[in-house]
C-alpha cells in the first residue's frame, strides 16, 4: 500500500458544504488513472477543517468510488479522544490505512506526541502513516523520535516534509533515516517539488498533492524514477516547475483549489472559509501547461 | 468591561469531561474576590480541544457562577463557519463578550484574517476581543491589520502577547499602538510575567492566565499599577518570579494546571490529552510560594 503514488485529492465543498458530487468525480479520475492509493482528507483535503460527519462520510465515498485502490484517511485532530473517533470511523468506513499528525494548538513535546502514537497505533487495526508537515502542525520531529514511533504496532510508514535539494545529500538523508527504522517502514516524500528527487534518494512513495488532480502526469514521474531513469523523471518533474512555484507561493492547498477551479472539477468556493484559492489572474499565466496535463 | 484584572481560568477536565464542579468552583474564586471580567475558553480554558456542546456549557455554567461579572467567551475555531456558530451559542449563554484568535492549520494571510473578522464582527451583538497570540495561532498581526480590524463594529479590545521588557520601550509601544487605533480601543496584554509591566505601559487591561487561579494576588498588582504605585506593582510581580519561570518553561496551560492540581482544584486528568501538565516535582520547589498564594 505504501509504494508509487499516492495521491491526496481535495474535498470540494459548494456553499460550506461538502460537494459530494465533485469529490466523486476527483476519485474516479484517481482510480482510473490507476494511482497506487488514495489518500483522503490530507491537508489538502482539508480534514481539520470538517467536523466528524463530514469526515465519516468523505471516507465512505471515497472507499466507495476507488475501484480497490486503497484509501488512507487522515485522522489527525487536536485532542486524542477525537483522533481515536476518527480512527474508528475511517476503519468502519473502509479506510486500509490511516494518516496521522501530530495536529497542535498549544505547541507539543516529544513525550506527549509519543503518547499520542502510543495511545492511538494500540487501537488500530489497519495500517498507520506517521504524518510529519512542520508548516501545518508546528511540531519537528527528530530522528529518534521517528525512530521510537516506528517500533509502535501499526506503524507502517512516514510522510516526510521533503529532502534535501542536492540528490547526494537526498540519497544520504533518506538513508540515514531508513537505518533507524524497522524493515518494514515504508518512507514517503512529499512536498511535490521534491517527489522526483525523493524517489530517486530511495523514497518509497510519493505523498502528492498533484497527483490527486493530474495523477496520470505524476505516475510517469514515479514510473520513470522507478526504472531508474533520474533524467527524465527530474525533466518531467522540472515541467511542472510553474506549479510548483504557485505551490510555494500560496502553500500547496490554496494552489490545488485554485487549479481545480480553473478546471472546473470544483466550485469557486470549494475551500472552507477563512481559506481562499490562489487568485485566479495567476492560474491564467500556466493555462497552457494545465490544458495539456488537464 | 476591558479594563483591570480580566481572569481566565482553565476548564477543568476529569476523565476526558468537563469537571462542571471544579470549574464551577474556580469561577466562584474569581467572582469572590471581584475581578473586573472573566475570560472564559481562552488558550488556558483550552476552547480548541472542546467541541461545541462542551463550549455552549462552559460559558453558560461561567455565567450562572460569575455573580454579575462580566464573562468573556473564546469563539475561535478553525473555520468559519464554526466561529459563527459559537458565536451565537456565546451570546445566546449570556457572554458579555467574545474573545477571537486567527487560530490556523493552514497559515494563513493577512487578507484572509480580515475577512474572518469582517464576517464575524458583522454577527455580532457583544463586543469582540482580537486575541494575537503567535505561539499558539502561529499568526503574526501587523498593526497595520490592527488597525484595519479595530475599525471593524464591535472590535473594542486587543490582547497583545506581551510588550517589551524594558519599561521606557513598553511605554513607545503601547502609545504607538494606541495613535493607530479609534479611542474607544481598549488595549490589554498578556504573557503573565509582562502583566505588571503592561499596566504599567499604559495597557487598560491584564488578561492573565494566573488571574484565574489566584485572583487576589493579581488584584493587588493591578490596584498597585492603577495606583500609579511602579515600585509595588513590579515588586510583587518579581515575587512571582518562580512562577513565570514554571509559565516560561511548559507553557501557561500546563504550569497552570499543575498548580491547580497541586492545589486540589483540579483532577490529575485535568488536561484534555494529548496536553500534559507540568511535572509535579517542579511545582513542589514552589510549595511555599503556592502555600502563600492560595
Amino acid at each position: 500500500m505504501f509504494t508509487g503514488l499516492s495521491a491526496f485529492p481535495l474535498t470540494p465543498l459548494i456553499q460550506d458544504t461538502v460537494d459530494e458530487k465533485a469529490f466523486a468525480a476527483l476519485i474516479d479520475r484517481l482510480a482510473a488513472a490507476e494511482v497506487h492509493s488514495i489518500g483522503v482528507l490530507g491537508s489538502t483535503g482539508s480534514y481539520m477543517y470538517l467536523d466528524r460527519e463530514e469526515r465519516r462520510r468523505t471516507v465512505e465515498l471515497a472507499v466507495r468510488q476507488a475501484q480497490g485502490v486503497p484509501v488512507m484517511a487522515g485522522i489527525g485532530a487536536l485532542r486524542t479522544r477525537d483522533v481515536l473517533r476518527l480512527a474508528d470511523d475511517a476503519q468502519r468506513a473502509g479506510a486500509a490505512a490511516v494518516l496521522l499528525a501530530p495536529v497542535s494548538y498549544q505547541p507539543l513535546t516529544d513525550e506527549e506526541v509519543y503518547a499520542l502514537y502510543a495511545q492511538v497505533s494500540r487501537h488500530l487495526s489497519v495500517p498507520l502513516c506517521v504524518y510529519d508537515n512542520p508548516r501545518t502542525t508546528r511540531f519537528a520531529f527528530g530522528d529518534e523520535l521517528h525512530a521510537r514511533i516506528a517500533e509502535l504496532p501499526q506503524v507502517r510508514s512516514v510522510k516526510l516534509p521533503g529532502v534535501p535539494d542536492d540528490a547526494a545529500q537526498a540519497r544520504v538523508r533518506v538513508e540515514a533515516l531508513r537505518a533507524l527504522l524497522p524493515d518494514a517502514m515504508r518512507i514517503g516524500v512529499s512536498g511535490d517539488r521534491l517527489g522526483a528527487a525523493g524517489l530517486l534518494a530511495g523514497c518509497d512513495v510519493w505523498y502528492s498533492v498533484l497527483g490527486g488532480l493530474f495523477p496520470t502526469a505524476c505516475l510517469d514521474i514515479v514510473r520513470s524514477a522507478q526504472a531508474g531513469d533520474a533524467e527524465k523523471a527530474l525533466r518531467l518533474s522540472a515541467e511542472l516547475a510553474p506549479i510548483w512555484a504557485l505551490f510555494e507561493r500560496h502553500g500547496s492547498v490554496r494552489a490545488a483549489a485554485a487549479i481545480a477551479i480553473r478546471q472546473g472539477w470544483m466550485d469557486a468556493s470549494g475551500l472552507p472559509l477563512p481559506l481562499k484559492p490562489a487568485a485566479l489572474p495567476e492560474i491564467r499565466h500556466i493555462a497552457p501547461l494545465l490544458d495539456r496535463l488537464g
